[in-house]
């Protein structure tokens, strides 16, 4: 293996606990002594930050094809200067989204074909891919209903996929779980219609479950 | 065919004359009445210009992989937003740059998988492909000089790619030579070592023939 660390991505729908719980699984850790780096797709380098500003951009009708090519070149920027060094020196990296999203969003939401999808992803994560993927599944109408309180209380504006349709919305949380399915030793699937208590617990039992296995 | 436009792209390494002979083809075609629209790459959508941006900031230094897929994200949107409409408009299309760029530097200068990197380009151009291609050709050492003219007369910064060394520039332009080579019907090699009128005569020389051709 290229480096000691573990890599652990947090993915799901929009309002499904990703934000929270990784900020949560990051505090956790850390209180446990061990090395953590907290990042997030889009926009976690310089370059990514304005690659985001392009989704942001209310005057910007972005292309499929384009909207797919800019996630994964804020993917390769990522990979090459936050997570490979921070594995290579031997972190725990979590990251709030990776490739399961642009699978879930820009293939299975928006109809890009899939083998050449996951070819570009291959590409753009220079073959860096998670050691354990959490899904936190909740219902699309659950997920949106928490976006919207999120907005309401000024938190941030809804972006472009908070305004996208909720058939949208399914076939992106129907991805996810298809993802799960072909791979069920990597993606394990959280139920996050419950307290955030027992979603946690269920999220730090996973990771436990990784540390022991993998550092003893 | 799903316009009645022309499609007409310039090319070639810096300095060598691309930007000043498109804007006197497009000068001379709209003194004889002609409908034209002169553009370029990157950096001519609002989207565009927020990757151009990334390109230009010295605090970001790219990925091969990333630069390519901003490219491609770049000219996703320019097909899309201004390429096509005008086309479809019955417009001559004037672009300085287009796909070859990304083949030539990309490609052959960083050594990006050619073969990819052609699927790549048909998926961002949707399939548009110029009508008539241009490769204003010389030599790296004139090219660079004229660069170097420019940048000190304070038109502009020299940007990434002038800052690269010989070797890759000689690999860019024999990239492009290979292009012409292997799509001599469509790339059509102007030699721009000669002074301002000469080319020029030559680029209206072949512009005037392709207008006979498509439209008589």
């Amino acid at each position: 293996m290229m480096s000691n660390g573990l890599f652990i991505t947090l993915e799901g729908i929009e309002g499904s606990g990703k934000t929270s719980h990784a900020a949560m699984l990051a505090e956790r850790l850390r209180a446990q002594g061990r090395p953590v780096l907290l990042t997030h797709e889009p926009g976690a380098t310089r370059a990514g930050q304005a690659i985001r500003a392009i989704f942001l951009d209310p005057a910007v009708s972005l292309q499929v094809v384009a909207e797919l090519l800019l996630v994964l070149a804020d993917r390769a920027q990522h990979v090459a200067e936050t997570l490979k060094p921070a594995l290579a020196r031997g972190e725990i990296v979590i990251s709030d989204r990776y490739a399961d999203s642009t699978t879930a969003y820009q293939g299975y939401g928006r109809g890009f074909d899939l083998k050449l999808l996951g070819e570009l992803n291959r590409l753009a994560a220079d073959h860096l891919f998670p050691d354990l993927t959490i899904l936190l599944d909740c219902a699309v109408e659950t997920g949106l209903a928490r976006t919207r309180l999120r907005t309401n209380a000024g938190d941030r504006g809804p972006d472009r996929f908070e305004g996208a349709d909720l058939d949208f919305h399914r076939r992106v949380r129907n991805g996810f779980l298809t993802l799960a399915k072909n791979d069920a030793a990597r993606v394990r699937v959280v139920n996050s219609e419950r307290s955030r208590e027992e979603v946690f617990a269920d999220i730090m039992r996973l990771v436990d479950e990784l540390v022991r296995q993998r550092w003893r």
